[in-house]
């Protein structure tokens, strides 16, 4: 099973393909981040996170789409942002045919570790461990990414 | 000018569509609302929302899109879930090769009336009667979409 993780927000979307076998071993098949620039319009850094989103999902065929769900916020201005951003790549992953799955924070670190309170760093390093890589992958936006794919894998095994 | 106004959100999002001569005079070509039930997976509320906007847009052809922003919430909650909408509702646009403006419930206000104190109630009498219509759209949402597409034809004359 091919899954695309999305950890969202409208300056920085980062986003990462693994595939897990029968056994539920994963291994990474592409990750990156989609940035735009905050001195652009909303409506045209939307429509560049969608193009450059569909494009990824064209070229990797994932089956599913692991997006982080946003149940907590900080700020109300992120929250926004953030969810601009998370609307238009769940329609991106849903116009493919992809089936959308939500995964809270908790759930992902509980998923990867069986521990809730594991901190960012303990995380990441479960991403790495998992995929089998040399190096946490860069930035942060792309390993939270493949967090939520890899959480995907285990919850639904 | 054809304009379609948007007032966004999940389970309920307002549109109007209405046609701005050189004169300002505007009339009324088309309102309505799009609802989702809560009992919906987000995904399937959102790509909904998208294919409704998109056949209002196919079959009504504005060249403008007016989106009520939200620059304030109530709630982190409320915020978010209108912030997926709204992002999904501006990008139906963009695809569609329309202008995008987005206009704060302040500069609506400030347009319809000149006072930017005005409440909803006068806002929506304004509506009625610069549509010339016997009475005000309803349900509210499709009253509010109206009123930001009214807004963008009077701040762009």
């Amino acid at each position: 099973m091919r899954i695309i993780g999305i950890d969202p927000g409208t300056g920085i979307l980062g986003f990462g393909v693994i595939e897990a076998d029968k056994n539920g071993k994963v291994k990474l098949v592409d990750g990156g981040v989609i940035k735009t620039k905050t001195n652009q319009a909303l409506d045209e850094r939307l429509i560049e996170i969608y193009r450059h989103l569909a494009s990824e999902i064209a070229r990797t065929k994932p089956s599913v789409m692991a997006v982080e769900k946003l149940f907590f916020a900080q700020n109300v201005t992120t929250a926004i942002s953030v969810s601009h951003a998370r609307g238009v790549a769940m329609l991106a992953g849903k116009l493919a045919g992809l089936q959308i799955a939500e995964y809270t924070p908790l759930q992902i670190k509980q998923a990867l570790t069986g521990y809730g309170r594991a901190d960012k760093k303990q995380i990441q390093e479960m991403v790495r461990v998992l995929l089998s890589l040399k190096e946490i992958p860069k930035p942060d936006d792309c390993a939270d990414a493949l967090a939520c794919a890899i959480a995907h894998s285990m919850t639904v095994r």
